[in-house]
């Protein structure tokens, strides 16, 4: 009897080549760089869309898991580069709660401020700060991304939120644009659209 | 040089015991039936939380994918029942939009209104009909489970993309919540808590 088959996300092969578990990033710029990278590289490997992302210690800067958006490669929605870090840190460190009682406090980084659903991936995933490259409007006006009914006060909600997400928007987000614009120029694939 | 793991959710064994690809569901309730045996059986069996769904082909009724929670036995925060049914659907039919031209219409069937995640999952995932069952104001009353700040007017949201998902609401919406009441006095571990 046919069965249904499990579902098995991997992070590109060239990602192993580039970055270990623990590594230290330092500063917040150090953390985003490497992340930029990711999505740039995503792009040149063609592995993938222009979004990348990685689930810091907030404190040491040693790195738990990164994430680059795999969608389209491999077959599957929910693979966003955010939902990809937060489900390998989460495999990481054997929790479904980056937040659980005695964990050092746990940021994810992204080369773009959350869509939809990467909002609700971060709203349920443990992580206490969400650091943001690209804004919505820059992800959407420059590379035709949508990022679907995001509230507008999202980081207010976050901040809100008990236990709070602490929220820090704008780091190189021009650099995170290039990505972005390289990806357009090179008539990468928008995918899923909704305004069709 | 430790390397980052791939992540892999698999369903439930018994799964394969109760259900078949290509097996047909003729009526909505029929549907709905069928996913609140899953979300049961899901807690009798010890294998997540009290949530079930499934893509169906609408016209047909053919079970395309089935789905539970298993955010808490995988370590996993995405492993939503509805991201489930929706991953396994699209690696069943091998590509990320089960919206794709040439495709049947396809309907997820969910024994709770969505969460704040599995609202962006259903917004990117290609389904054309959206069917719930218990509604987030009885899932947060009876089992005490948050579904966070889904937007007021998340249906019309649905109805209104481009192309529109269209919504039915309230489906066996009594036996949908008597699974969550026999959850929530069996003493069952309501986790993710966002009111902390």
């Amino acid at each position: 009897m046919e069965r249904f088959p499990a579902v098995t996300l991997k992070l590109p092969d060239w990602i192993d080549e580039i970055a270990r578990p623990g590594e230290i990033f330092v500063s917040q710029e150090e953390r985003m760089r490497f992340v930029i990278s990711l999505a740039a590289r995503n792009i040149e490997r063609g592995t993938g869309g222009p979004f990348g992302a990685a689930v810091f210690e907030v404190a040491t800067g040693a790195l738990i898991a990164p994430g680059v958006n795999i969608v389209v490669p491999q077959s599957c929605s929910v693979a966003h580069a955010e939902a990809l870090a937060l489900m390998v840190a989460q495999k990481m460190l054997g929790t479904f709660d980056l937040g659980a009682p005695g964990m050092p406090r746990m940021e994810l980084i992204t080369t773009a401020q959350p869509c939809i659903q990467c909002f609700g991936n971060v709203w349920w995933s443990g992580i206490k700060r969400l650091v943001t490259g690209a804004s919505t409007q820059q992800t959407e006006a420059i590379a035709g991304f949508s990022e679907g009914p995001v509230p507008l006060d999202w980081a207010v909600l976050l901040r809100d939120r008990k236990p709070s997400i602490e929220v820090i928007e704008g780091v190189l987000a021009d650099e995170a644009c290039q990505v972005l614009q390289r990806y357009k120029e090179s008539g990468g694939y928008i995918y899923n659209p909704d305004n069709a």
